[in-house]
């Protein structure tokens, strides 16, 4: 038997634990380089929410009774695949649920010896690519600009404020509390609770994972020739016809801006590259990266809300379990930062 | 003497003949290495009324008493430079006057027998280029794709159409009366009239001249990684502060779209590619073009307000005087079509 979370009902606005379901199945067993694996960690992400729409998007919807698919890091119980074994540390798509069944070829391993395993659904997984990638091959800043990044503390905000930084840019973000933006300071990046205060300087570059009036902020103060990374609008997510656009969009003219969007998945080929530059900053402390860790899958919907309300400093996750084989995933040095 | 169209007060919204006002003054002579140039043909162009709001954009604002710079063809009165006699034609930045000196070093020669010479201001002028830059540098366009651009009966936009088409893409335009319309269903385009339809088919680029509605509209039409060109935004230069932005900006990420702003001027260096493609579709008539003369500079104004009321189909030109040595600058064959 496997718990797993299903969505139960379209989600009208800001999501509830009520839209979810945690519900009992039968195992399943692995077939021929199959692993049937335990799940440790589980991902709650804002990208989800646009697949809890029923319309498609750049990924199928989620419909009523589905579990949610997600990225997830757990051990291997039982292997009928070559080159793993039990106990293994995997990274899966196996979403919110106890213990599943994946083929082989789909399972990412994971040596608990270079890094924290959580982290590879953090500042070493697709959060972290995801701000490489948006700073490298979509902005592609150059040492000296200013950077901003709004969502500065979530996952993929810390990791660009500081991969910024750590390529020579000058980086500000903004975060929803005075605790956020002092740990932000904290890691020599200027900062601003965007509840009190606004972006007040010239910008080469904007980061977006937030939309709406930041983004509207963002175009006034973009310089010539600047760029928009637009990667997420986490402020849109729960109304997405509701406040207007940018009134400003004239500036994309006269400043001769250009405002790009992107998603993660095409970008996997840089994987490689991405982990040669910021695994070793990872590795020295040079990039720090926070976890908000909630415990019990049943936990995972609360987890997800929270996402739009700031519950999280850093990477979101739900600790399913304790690994049996390494304590490290119950304690995870990250958690304090 | 001369006379002369200068700013009389900012305009407040749309433009108004009261906002300007016509002058004598007295004529310079030309120096060493000027020319003293009558003009035919003044230009009046869209990009003008972001130079009226007292603020400095990309180009530096017209004060209250600036005689009203801009893209101007004539005729050599005086020269006192080698390289040019009187009579010749020259394309200069003389603007709304009747006659001026300028350097000769800023003058470009034409030749009348290779177009007529109203085509500097228009086809083969700054819109041309800027129609095939935004399509060839900017969109970079491939054959089989699908190109929409609004403002299609315009001087700009009536050359990307058949850029596009010409190009190998399937080319869509719309435009605000049926009478440009037929023009454009005349040159092969798909078209229609944005006061009573409305764009239904998937687009890959979108040539956007118009901003506002017509941006949100291809925003939602546009297909996984497509463009816009941010060329211009007509609809909003009398109100800038005036109707929201796009409420759909969320596309942007999702369907990883690239919305790029550019200014023609920072192109000039590719004005020979230019030519060298575009040149010989004029030539030849694959590439047609209209001209909607006003005659007399006291009316530049008025032409000028008429960009703004859709008046013009093509380029918008007006006629200050005869050319002395050429009947081809009274009636430019393009008048009719």
């Amino acid at each position: 038997m496997t718990r797993e979370v299903v969505l139960a009902a379209v989600p009208q606005g800001m999501p509830r634990e009520s839209d979810f379901e945690v519900r009992e199945a039968a195992g399943a067993e692995p077939g021929d380089g199959e692993l049937l694996v335990r799940n440790v960690f589980v991902s709650v992400d804002p990208y989800m929410r646009g697949r809890m729409t029923g319309v498609r998007t750049y990924v199928a919807p989620f419909a009523p009774g589905d579990v949610i698919d997600g990225g997830a890091v757990g051990q291997v119980v039982t292997s009928r695949a070559d080159g793993f074994a039990e106990g293994d540390w995997v990274q899966t798509m196996l979403g919110w649920r106890d213990v599943g069944v994946v083929a082989a070829a789909s399972a990412n391993k994971l040596n608990p010896d270079v890094a924290p395993v959580s982290t590879a659904l953090g500042v070493l997984g697709m959060p972290g690519l995801t701000a490489w990638v948006g700073l490298v091959d979509i902005a592609r800043i150059e040492p000296g600009e200013t950077v901003y990044v709004s969502g500065a503390a979530g996952a993929v905000g810390s990791a660009a404020v500081q991969i910024a930084k750590l390529k020579g840019c000058h980086a500000i973000g903004s975060a929803g509390s005075d605790e956020k933006v002092e740990w932000l300071r904290s890691l020599g990046v200027e900062a601003f609770n965007y509840k009190t205060a606004q972006l007040e300087k010239k910008i080469d570059v904007y980061f977006d994972n937030v939309g709406g009036d930041q983004l509207e902020l963002a175009l006034s103060k973009l310089d010539t020739y600047g760029r928009v990374v637009a990667c997420g609008a986490i402020s849109r997510y729960n109304d997405p016809a509701g406040p207007p656009g940018p009134r400003n969009m004239g500036f994309v003219v006269t400043k001769r801006l250009r405002i790009q969007g992107f998603i993660v998945t095409d970008h996997f080929a840089r994987f490689g590259d991405f982990l040669a530059e910021v695994g070793p900053w990872v590795a020295s402390g040079e990039l720090q990266y926070r976890e908000t860790i909630v415990d019990g899958l049943e936990n995972a919907p609360k987890a997800f809300a929270g996402l739009f309300t700031g519950d999280n400093t850093g990477k979101m996750l739900v600790r399913v379990s304790l690994g049996a084989c390494d304590s490290r995933a119950a304690e995870p040095p990250s958690v304090t930062g």
